[in-house]
């Protein structure tokens, strides 16, 4: 039987929670915080990191493997980073029957153990840059968790890079921040602003943190990725140095960026709908489902012949891996729809007894639920084209959402209205003082989610003005907003 | 510079720790017992993981994850599963500033919270067989640690099925053995026996543990991967029960199966040599580097271009990723043939004013150094045939070192005396009993590596005897050795 989904408006929250028990993406741990990633939620993860894998080597990284567990003593060395992480560790104190000496703590983020060993592996400008990326487990112990959003342990990438020149470690964060941007709006159809995180919202122990943000259908903010230009303060905690053209002794720039299995959770609340997960079609682990549709042994006998054809025509334009045939025969058509639907299957192809006798079936899009009748033979041409035109039609729908729901305001008070009753961007000017700041939040609950960059596309954002609070001078408006 | 490795015949264990410094493959982690596997290293792993993982997925199975951290109930849930992995747990007490109410141990090995999970999932011979694997890191807590070999975390991949009868169960853990046995010989050139545990060897928990087993080439065996029939053990200590098709309520039977970064060990002690890593071709993430040799620029601007001709003529028969060019021109020639040498790239090719006059290229072979002038037009066809060349080799020598070193001896003396003098695997009967298998290594240090099966590469061995310690009647003759 299909589970039963909590309408969007009626209770957003459980309707998120919903989504993810009916299509079976996620499930509680015994472990309090923690989660379990289910099968069909975490082959969404496998094709994230084949897509993201590619770029990072086409972009000149390469894998590695850090330990999971640290010294604790590391995590003190950079003063903003322990600040930051402290509250937050998961710590092993006994192992092998024994009280360790110095406790161990699981990596929150491996900043610290790997400014450590790149301290050992860098000595000249020759070993620079040195580009390297880790797929792991991290832990950050979560007193309000939610499912993908908030773990307390929780699958990520983190990109760790070490330069030369300032220059070149602004250009990697950058660069790394586009291919975030690129990769959200390409393959998950998911709008981004990418800007500057505020100081109070940056990376603990960086000198600048970027960020991508994207909006959900409850109009709160996403932070979806983040990429940081640690300046020299890891390089000078850990006394990563080398030797430069002139032969002189540096320290090193270094960067760090990730992105985590949260994506899954803003891939959901972009897209999905009251009947369950949408995904695009580009990201989707199964494109397309073929549902045989039949009465009797003699139906029978005309439908899987015909619906093997559709699947080897499938196969042609289509990763054969990713197509599925469904046979739950001894179950009703509309279960057998709606266990897709809830797995966000971007197409449902149906073939019956009258599809066979007209050489077609019925394809129909799990977004818009639009059918159309395709001949076996156009298959190879039309599905690919359908799946190309979802993929478009959701980013599409999500950008207009977006624009729909992002507001320019110029008064505080106004700024609280529009924040109560629409909710979304609120682009407004800030004279940058983190006091201000920290009493928005207070007042509203609402952050600043990003300064726009140059190239940041809000051009209603640009200009000078004043502050919503103080009308002191601002140089372009922020984003705020409330997020997740 | 070329880094030093020293001889295996003077310190076969220097050798092994020179050969992955050399090779830049792995590192030691600030934390005492773990490793930094460095991305030389890692891209092996890579590799294995994507053929791994295609076959698994070939054979029906799907990935998932589960937590990290287990409730310390959980382990001791199954009375010899506690046993065996309580000893080595790593427990976090700690966490969020918090003293934990129930400490949560690190996972071993995850088929205490999977058989948790797998409760919640199961309930009707519909939801069976239940075929998920993971990869992930896990942790036991070792105190003579060797890397890759024996190392506080590793990485692996654990798959975890249930089943309606014991007859699937075990079909599982067989078919799972032969991917396992496939994978080592086919891909990594290892040629290996499968065969059975004893009572003694097998993983705590299990009914039936099977492991595939490859000599090293000091002679001792390493356990290259593990396939555990878990019977009904874990369904009952965690409640894993289904409706029959009978509307009966059975415990299902499960199984478990695993290879972990163990095998880039033995990968590398099985065909390296004194001069560092020897990398079979299918598993090599590089598998040939051009390297453009010249003494001015005139020399230069004549190679550099047909360098890149040879480039683009590999990147037609490989795939382009996997072809590097060498372009540390300010190094000596020898030099830069060390690095490569030392990262065990199967094929080095040269390109010289005299080459490019020839239209050709000297490839050289990493394992026999054997030479070969190949012109530029039969690149495409001549290197892949040199690459399955080289693969074929490796086997076929490995394969004759094992049954070069494989004895069968028929009494206990003799047993003492081919094991100090000779090593390898040594075929002995012997009465079946725990007791003597326990004497046997108090006295030599040697284990029963397996019992074999009826399709164990051993005709040697097969027919009854007599135990060599005992005297007492023996089916067949057991695989002994000393063992990593």
């Amino acid at each position: 039987m299909a589970t039963n989904i909590t309408p969007r408006a009626e209770n957003y929250s459980q309707w998120y929670l919903d989504v993810i028990a009916a299509g079976q993406l996620a499930d509680h741990a015994p472990v309090k915080g923690c989660m379990v990633i289910r099968p069909t939620g975490y082959a969404l993860w496998e094709e994230i990191q084949a897509v993201l894998d590619r770029r990072f080597k086409e972009t000149g990284h390469v894998n590695a493997y850090f330990p999971l567990l640290i010294p604790q003593s590391f995590i003190t060395k950079e003063a903003e980073h322990v600040e930051g992480f402290a509250p937050e560790l998961a710590v092993v104190t006994r192992a092998g029957g024994k009280e360790l000496e110095e406790p161990l703590v699981i990596r929150p983020t491996s900043e610290t153990v790997i400014g450590h060993m790149y301290s050992q592996w860098i000595s000249s400008w020759r070993d620079l840059p040195l580009l390297i990326n880790q797929w792991a487990n991290v832990m950050r112990w979560e007193m309000r968790t939610r499912m993908f959003l908030r773990t307390s342990e929780f699958l990520w990438q983190e990109g760790h890079t070490a330069h030369e020149t300032p220059q070149e470690a602004e250009e990697e964060t950058l660069k790394m921040l586009d291919v975030y941007r690129e990769f959200l709006e390409g393959h998950l159809a998911m709008p981004v602003l990418a800007g500057r995180k505020t100081e109070r919202e940056k990376f603990p122990g960086a000198d600048r943190t970027y960020c991508v943000e994207a909006l959900m259908q409850d109009k709160k903010a996403l932070q979806a990725g983040t990429s940081h230009n640690l300046g020299q303060n890891f390089s000078k905690a850990f006394d990563i140095t080398f030797l430069d053209r002139a032969n002189e002794r540096l320290h090193a720039h270094t960067t760090s960026w990730g992105v985590s299995t949260r994506l899954i959770g803003g891939l959901l609340m972009t897209h999905s709908d009251d009947d369950g997960l949408v995904l695009p079609p580009r990201i989707a682990p199964v494109k397309a489902v073929i549902i045989p549709l039949f009465k009797n042994d003699e139906e029978k006998a005309l439908v899987l012949p015909f619906a093997e054809q559709v699947k080897t025509a499938l196969g042609g334009c289509l990763d054969p891996l990713k197509v599925r045939m469904d046979t739950r025969y001894d179950q009703r058509p509309a279960e057998r729809y709606f266990h897709w639907i809830q797995q966000g299957v971007p197409l449902r192809l149906e073939v019956g007894p009258r599809d066979v006798a007209g050489g077609q079936v019925c394809a129909v899009r799990r977004d818009t639920r639009a059918k159309a009748m395709i001949g076996l033979d156009d298959l190879g041409r039309e599905i690919p084209a359908l799946l190309e035109q979802m993929q478009a039609d959701l980013y599409a729908k999500a950008l207009a959402f977006r624009q729909a729901n992002t507001h320019l305001v110029d008064t505080y008070e106004e700024f609280k209205q529009v924040l109560t009753e629409k909710g979304g961007y609120i682009l407004a000017h800030w004279n940058g003082s983190e006091e201000v700041e920290a009493r928005i939040k207070e007042e509203t609950k609402a952050t600043i989610r990003l300064v726009p960059l140059e190239n940041t596309p809000l051009p209603q954002a640009a200009g000078p003005g004043r502050c919503m609070v103080t009308g002191e001078p601002s140089p372009g408006r922020v984003v705020f907003a409330l997020a997740y």
